[in-house]
């Protein structure tokens, strides 16, 4: 489906997406205008490449599933518009996958000039249209802040969904290093495995996405202007602690596995304990007793009352002993 | 509750805090001020952008909770004044959670120029305290010396407090490795894991803040004079030798959970030498006892003393010889 | 065996692989042209340096087996073409041993020159085939194109080779954290390594072949062109991805030889509770039996029925008493 | 205590340590001297301020103990001398602490310009001592080689004493590595991790120590002529011959905790096969034992001779048929 | 032992190995000569000093054992002759120490400049006698490639030997893995430990070694050509090469390890498995046996045969009942 915001020279707004329409604006050297596509059919885009004539490579990159994070230069071949455009990917978090616990990212891509941005995307995103509820109400405002604030409060928007899936990473990690505590079964290990290797997705999906964000607060591209850099280094920050809170989480996910290591071995020192105490205990008694029942006519004792609880305070002897020493030794 | 401390440009100095005030004291161009906000109600969070303007990011991370250590140059804009201003986020102890076990820093946000310090935290901080009784006591001294000095002395102060704190974690990780070779419980490694958590969380904040003050020493803030830049560079060597420190501390943690592991293993042991002195002297016993409890009436000797007592002897053998053998073995 | 496209000068077209036609090819300085060498005699290496003059390192490097991907740039001497070629090995999985369960790759040779490009491989490649194919059908298309994009047509397809063979990996890898959980022999071990081995070989090779695709796009080779490096930009990506496959499995392996030393321990544990169990409830009625086994006159209760019922009692109370305590501790 | 070595521009030498002589040569453009302050009193520190005027932090940074390993180059303030000065801190080895196994550091504490060095330390040094012993025997000839070169004797003698440091710690290793593969107890598993520390006490000194020196041969201290220079890098080469020994070291302590760790388990696998003989072949004996030991009346065999032999053969073929199964197996 | 190969200006050969030859040699600006100094007496290492007036610090390092590879640049002082010479530390393989299993590099220490070579080695090197060799046969030749191919040939031999040793490393960890698994010892991980050491040393030699190759190739040394750079280039690829097989060995060596501690635990599992069997078994059977060896009157069945078919019925019921558990658990 698309959706166009565009604002002619000469002050006409129109929301029209035929391919007529954006080729009009796209030649008006004052018109400035942002078209998103959103769960494109193959018609759909066509537009990239009849209207626009975006160069194959990035129109194939953005029909491939799954770019990583990038930006990428480009210039309009046999355009009377000298000036080129950039191609950017990045990515969102997919709420969606997150509830079925395997975290995935949805993808959204960019075309970016000094007049225009192109937005696609092949899944419905929150943060377009959060983005595009606003422009809608005042379209001439969106557009009039210039593209690359349009950008911004794309990506700002984007970028602040990261905040509370990291938040319940947090606390998934702590509940994992709980359970790894108390419960120590190889299934807990297999979903710490699981979430480390979510955390290591995310962190190679945000990794690039943060030197996209720090190359557009570099000056690396011509129409971002200075004072729109200063808030892209605002949406860097968030970065830059998303990045860090993953590196954190990294190491819980190591102590998770440790105290998970730790408390199986505990619980197999809690097992011998038990059957060391009920042998040390028994062992001498079963010998007593053996010795007693022997069939030797010469065992003294064995027809007095005394030899027998003689014996029988010998074996309450040993019992009592051997409890003593393990408690000593902090066994039981 | 806002405090300050202004010296005109015609000598006069003053302790007002009203916005006329400060709005003077900010277009007297000789003026030099530090006007520190503590604990602020949303009312007195307005001066920072009513009296100052400062950039509206800077005034929504100043609100914002945890910001990282950074240091951004603004400029201000359509005013007279043409110097720039900078937006520091430092971070000390906090030395109220630190109790508790779980150390968390406290946030001190700083707006500084070439005439003007203003500092803001949210909660009470012993630095600013510190300082500002010093600059109570004598105003003019305090603020005759420069902007970029009182900067230094509340950087220097701060700093200062990360030592007893990174002296006291030396000791508990000290104290945590004598109780894993001791007393290894789950409950010793959760403690490991957690003071390794607090550990992560100090260096993250500490390792920004050595490069922002590091920034500062560079000269890359065009008002700090060469001369303060050696102060700074002491403060600088502070954070650097609580970097070192907290590096050793990452290593007494491994050592410390490699102890633990060790002695659950040793402990293992212990209890499997017990077990098995305990089963190897009673088990031939049994059997010869066992031997002799048969009703066969074949058995030889059981009819004769000598029978009986040979019978005896090899079972005290066997248990001599068996003591020998462990005592070899270095087992008991 | 040799297969040449050339073009000359005038437009003739010449798939004749002899010296003369080659030495001609080359004199012409209009001419384009595609060598191949395929599965190399020792005369056909002899091309190399009777027509072409290459320098003796590189035909050395040619010969030898298994070079690193590189690319070197050397200058023709003594000869009139005053334009130097680049010497480049390049590396493609090889599919055959892909099969044995041992990834091997396999070594394109190439020389490139703005005018020409000789490939050679040891083994037969599907890379080259496919490329020659598409050359065969229209060979004046594929040598006006240029060189560079001949030669970004052969990369591009030898690198898309790699994505398979990843996929495969990290199933395989997927399975054999399933076989350790649930089997952990010390084969699923030796695998675990095998595999480990593989990665590290396929990325001492990816390594180094991204470099030498990096300096193709940054433009250090100077007949590629603006244009063509916007293609080889997206091969390079490509490689990007694969690397961080690689990074990624190699956490998955050191996540299945976590998931392996679990189940071991884990295992251990099991036949430890079962003995436990057994021995602990064993053990106090082999006491009991052996207590009334004894030969006393004296004990009490041996000649009445109540006695013997209430022995009885006692044995099943026990039995059933530590069933209820193995089940409180989850043991059973 | 203060020792001085001063040759005034006119020739004379003097060994005064009087403020005025000091401060005499100081003021005298052509003098050159080495003042060396040991153990100093408060009021000796004094000095340091009074005749030389260095800047107070430097002079802190001499007073407070422990700093590490560093160059710092500060301006003479209001002085006709216009060169600089540069404070260097530099640790040798401290041999006493040596002894008791727990090694640290001394600090020397340098001011050194064109014309004089003045050599700080609050232990005694041999380093210093063993340089001033040839200075007193040929005060002229020390002086006339220059500062730089006079500062590379004492340099290039203090980090010889590292060398058989090094030796030591190495042999020390070695030995832990021995007695954790035969008597794997805590206490061993304490000493490598306290050797560990000492490493990493001993990295954290040498790694900015290898630094400082860098920087002299660097060229970044002016006086230091291109000639002296050479020296100096023999004595950085040492020192980067010591952080490798370092690294080395490092490794051999991980080694030895892994055989460490190995061996603990191997001793309890040798506890548990020692059980496991003994009860497998306990076992079947006493069910046997047991069997003929039941009241019934039906037990055949009880009454004949044979009956108890094949018993007895039973038993010992199971007693010999075990022994071969574990001598299969390598246990005995 | 000296050699030398002198090729005077006036085209006479010399292989004098007096003092007043060398200086002669030295002397004429257009001769060009090789040194050789083979196990040198105390006397031969003074042509180093007497002849060629090297700086005492090179010649020092001559003399002690055990440089660090690396390249120094001196100038000759007092010298007619303005151009200088370099210092290098090469190492090559000791095949002597690799049969006992404890590889040793041997060192080879040259001074090059434009004109001269000169090679000192304490012990015999197969290296420099191949080389020789040549130079023997062809004196001429050799020096009139020019000492910048001369130098090659030698660092391109001595690498060379590096290479079989390499694979025998590989193939010895290959079986030390195999042993691991078969057999863990604490000799086997001794021994794993053993060549971790090897390895380490070995990189640390051929580290720096790399970095004094690449100094040769990037044309850091004025008077080596740009057409022997190309063969110092191959040098330094097959450096490379083993760099990259030592990171890999590296690995090996790792897992080596893994496989030694699951292969202890895999036998420490097997031997409790062992004992849980037996005892599982053996344990119900005695009870019972217990349980009609009891001397109550009122046990019933202990007069009838019934009585005690029915208790061998139970027994071998509990035997196979168990047999299939533990089957049916794979145990056994």
């Amino acid at each position: 489906m698309l959706t166009s915001f565009i604002k002619f020279g000469d002050g006409r707004t129109s929301t029209e997406t035929d391919n007529a329409t954006l080729a009009a604006a796209l030649r008006d050297p004052k018109a400035v205008f942002w078209l998103d596509i959103s769960q494109p059919t193959d018609e759909e885009y066509g537009v990239l490449d009849d209207v626009f004539g975006f160069h194959p490579l990035a129109i194939e990159d953005v029909i491939r599933d799954m770019q990583r994070p990038k930006i990428e230069s480009y210039n309009h071949v046999g355009d009377s518009c000298q000036q080129g455009y950039f191609y950017m990917v990045i990515h969102g978090p997919d709420l969606e996958t997150f509830k079925d616990h395997e975290l995935r990212t949805k993808e959204l891509d960019m075309f970016v000039s000094e007049r225009y941005l192109v937005t696609i995307h092949e899944k419905q995103m929150k943060t377009i249209d959060h983005v595009m509820g606003r422009a809608r109400s005042d379209p001439h405002r969106a557009l009039d802040q210039g593209i690359d604030m349009l950008l911004h409060s794309i990506l700002d928007k984007l970028v602040d969904y990261y905040e509370p899936i990291l938040e319940y990473l947090g606390d998934a990690l702590d509940e994992l290093e709980d359970q790894a505590a108390e419960c120590p079964t190889t299934d807990v290990l297999t979903r710490i495995s699981a979430k480390k290797r979510e955390l290591l997705n995310l962190r190679r999906i945000i990794g690039p996405q943060r030197e996209v964000i720090a190359q557009l607060t570099r000056g690396e591209v011509p129409f971002i202007r200075q004072e729109t850099r200063v808030y892209l280094r605002d949406v860097l920050d968030h970065l830059n602690r998303a990045v860090e809170s993953l590196e954190l989480f990294r190491d819980l996910v190591q102590g998770a596995r440790d105290i998970y290591m730790s408390s199986i071995s505990n619980s197999l020192n809690q097992i011998m304990k038990t059957l060391t105490i009920f042998s040390v205990i028994a062992l001498p008694m079963t010998v007593i007793t053996g010795f007693f029942g022997m069939n030797f006519d010469a065992i003294p004792g064995l027809h007095s009352p005394t030899g027998f609880w003689i014996a029988v305070m010998v074996m309450l002897g040993i019992v009592i002993g051997m409890l003593f020493l393990f408690r000593q030794r902090k066994w039981i």
